[in-house]
C-alpha cells in the first residue's frame, strides 16, 4: 500500500528539511513556496510542485505548514479558502497562543481542521530518533495523521486548546536557553582563571543528571512537587540564603568584568520574593513573583 | 586503627550537619562556635566542645571552618595565630575568589595551610552519595585529609588557586538556579493555560537528558565544543532566528500576565549579540557578549 500523501507549505530551513525528510521516506510530497525558486531541489528529489497554493491544498488531505509566523498562512492561503473543505492543516509555525487560537478558529470556519504543533529541535534534526513536536488540537485528527507526522519527530499530543502547543514550545525552549546560557556563563567565569570548557563540561553533564533525577534527591522533582503541594519549605536551605548567594555571582561576575544582566536578573528575582516575605521559604517560592509580578 | 579527629568551627545549618556526619561516622569531633549554645546538641551526640579557638585549633591537625563568611574565620582565630602552626583549614564558607586567595596567604603567613571548599548540596544532603565539594589549594594537602573529606562528599580537586573553587561552586549554582528558575517560569506560562505542574514535569526530565546527552546530540557538548574550537556555527538554527524566539517568549510572557525580566535579561543579551554581528552564527556565539559586555 502506498503511503498517504502530504503537502509541505514554506520552504524555509525547517519546511524544506521538513520536505526532504518525507521524501526520504518515500512519501508522496507535494511543496508550495511563495518563492517557487526554493522549491526547485525539491524537486529534484521527487516532490511535485504545485503551481499554486489551491493546488497545493488539493493535493493532499494533510498539509504541513512551516512559515515565519501566522500572517504568512493568511497571505499564502486567505485567498483559496475554498480550497480548504476537508483539510487538515498542520501549522508548525510560531505564534501566540492567542494567534494559534484566532488561526484554529478561521480554519474551522472554512470546514478544514487545524493542528498547532511546535516542533522541539532545529532543521537537521527533523526525524532523527530525539526530534519531538508538540501538538495541539484535535487528539483524533492527530491520530489519523500520526503515521506521517511520526516521520519528523515523535508527535505528542498536550491538548485541544490550539495555544498550548506553542506554550509547551516556549516553556521548552526557554529551560533551554536559560541553561545553556548559565553554562556559557560559568564557562566565561571559570575561563577568566585559565580553566578550558573541556575541564568544566564533565562536572555539569553532572550536575545535570542531579537535577533531573526522577527520585527524593532530584531538584526538578522537588520543585514539581512543592509547586503541586503550593508549600515552599526553606528548611536548612532558605530563600534568604540563596539570595545572598546571587548577590555573591553578580558581584563575581562584575570583578571578572563579565555580563551581569542575567545573574543580576536573576538576584533581582529572588530579593523580590525574599521582601514579600518568602525568605524563611525555599527555592520554589519565588514562582509566586513569576506569577504575579506586580502584586 | 582509630579515626583522625577533626574540629569543625562553625556550627549554623552546615557547620552542624557536618559535625553531626563526623559523629555518625565514628570520627572524633571537637567543635567550637561563637554562639556556644550552638554546640549542646553536638556534645549530647558524643562531640567534644572546646572552650576556646586555640582549643578548638590544637584538638586537631585539620580543622573544618563552615561560618557565613570569611570575616568569621579572621574575627574567631585571629587572636590565636600562634596556634595555627601546622594546621590544615579546610574553609567551606562562602566568599569572593579574591577573599579565598588572600585567605590562603594569611594561613600561609601563620604557617598554616588553606584549603577553600564550596560544597555543592544543602546541609541534609552532606555525606550522602550525591555530595560533592570542589577544593582548591594544595593536592597533597587534600589526599592526606581525603579520608575524613570523603565523608562529606565526593573531595573533588579543581586546582592550585585558592579562588578556584568559589568559581566552580558559583559557576553550577547559577546553572542549577537559571535551570530551576526557567523551569518554574515554564510551569507559570503553562499554568495560565490550565497545565498542571506534574503534567509538564516528564518533557522537563526527558529535556533535561537531551541537554545532558554527552553526544553529538547533547545540547551541553554542543556549546562545549563550539568554545573549545572558537567557531559558532549558525547553520539552520542562528542566532538571529533565536533572539527572534525569545521575543516571543518575552510577548508571551506578557500576555499571560507574567514577570517579564527573567525573559527580558535573556533577550536583551541574544539581542546584544546580534547586534555586534553574531546573527548569522549560533547560540555559543553570545559567550562573546558574556566576556565582554561593554566592548
Ligand atoms: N529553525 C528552527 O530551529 C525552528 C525550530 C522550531 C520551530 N521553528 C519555527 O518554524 C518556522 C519556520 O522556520 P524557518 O527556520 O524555516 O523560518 P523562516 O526561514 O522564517 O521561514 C521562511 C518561510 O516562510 C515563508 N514566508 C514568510 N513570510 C511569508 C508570507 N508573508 N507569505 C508567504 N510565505 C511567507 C517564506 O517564504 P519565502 O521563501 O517566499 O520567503 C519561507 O517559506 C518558524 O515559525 C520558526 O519559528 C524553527
Ligand atoms: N546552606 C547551604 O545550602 C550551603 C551550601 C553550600 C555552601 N554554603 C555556605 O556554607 C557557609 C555556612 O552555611 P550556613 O548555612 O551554616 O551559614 P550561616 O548560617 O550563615 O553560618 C552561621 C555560622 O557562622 C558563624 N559566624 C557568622 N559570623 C561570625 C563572626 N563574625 N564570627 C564568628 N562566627 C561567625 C555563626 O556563628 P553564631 O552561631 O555565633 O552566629 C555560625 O556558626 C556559608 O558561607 C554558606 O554560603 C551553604
Amino acid at each position: 500500500m502506498s503511503k498517504a500523501p502530504v503537502t509541505v507549505i514554506g520552504l524555509g530551513p525547517m519546511g524544506a528539511r521538513m520536505a526532504a525528510v518525507f521524501l526520504e521516506n518515500g512519501r508522496p510530497t507535494t511543496v508550495w513556496n511563495r518563492t517557487a525558486s526554493k522549491a526547485a531541489p525539491l524537486a529534484e528529489r521527487g516532490a511535485t510542485l504545485a503551481a499554486t497554493p489551491a493546488d497545493a491544498l488539493a493535493a493532499s488531505e494533510l498539509i504541513v505548514i512551516s512559515q515565519t509566523d501566522y500572517k504568512a498562512m493568511y497571505d499564502s492561503l486567505g485567498g483559496e479558502t475554498h480550497a480548504l473543505k476537508g483539510r487538515v492543516l498542520a501549522n508548525l509555525s510560531s505564534g501566540s497562543p492567542d494567534e494559534l487560537r484566532r488561526a484554529g478558529e478561521w480554519a474551522s470556519g472554512h470546514g478544514a481542521e487545524l493542528l498547532t504543533g511546535g516542533i522541539m529541535v532545529p532543521p537537521p534534526a527533523i526525524g532523527t530518533p530525539g526530534s519531538y513536536v508538540f501538538y495541539s488540537g484535535h487528539e483524533a485528527t492527530l491520530d489519523r495523521h500520526r503515521e506521517t507526522l511520526r516521520e519528523l519527530g515523535d508527535p505528542t499530543f498536550v491538548g485541544m486548546d490550539a495555544g498550548l502547543s506553542m506554550l509547551y514550545y516556549q516553556a521548552q525552549l526557554y529551560l533551554f536557553w536559560s541553561t545553556l546560557t548559565a553554562y556559557m556563563h560559568g564557562l566565561a567565569l571559570l575561563g577568566t582563571a585559565g580553566v578550558s570548557a573541556e575541564r568544566f563540561h564533565p562536572f555539569v553533564i553532572r550536575s545535570m543528571a542531579t537535577l533531573a533525577e526522577d527520585g527524593p534527591a532530584g531538584y526538578v522533582r522537588a520543585i514539581t512537587d512543592d509547586v503541586v503541594s503550593g508549600r515552599s519549605r526553606g528548611d536548612d536551605n532558605t530563600l534568604l540564603m540563596q539570595a545572598i548567594g546571587a548577590d555573591h555571582i553578580v558581584e563575581a561576575s562584575r570583578e571578572a568584568g563579565l555580563d551581569t544582566e542575567g545573574p543580576a536578573a536573576l538576584r533581582d528575582l529572588f530579593w523580590r520574593a525574599v521582601d514579600r516575605g518568602h525568605g524563611d521559604e525555599g527555592l520554589s517560592s519565588v514562582i509566586e513573583v513569576i506569577r504575579a509580578p506586580a502584586r
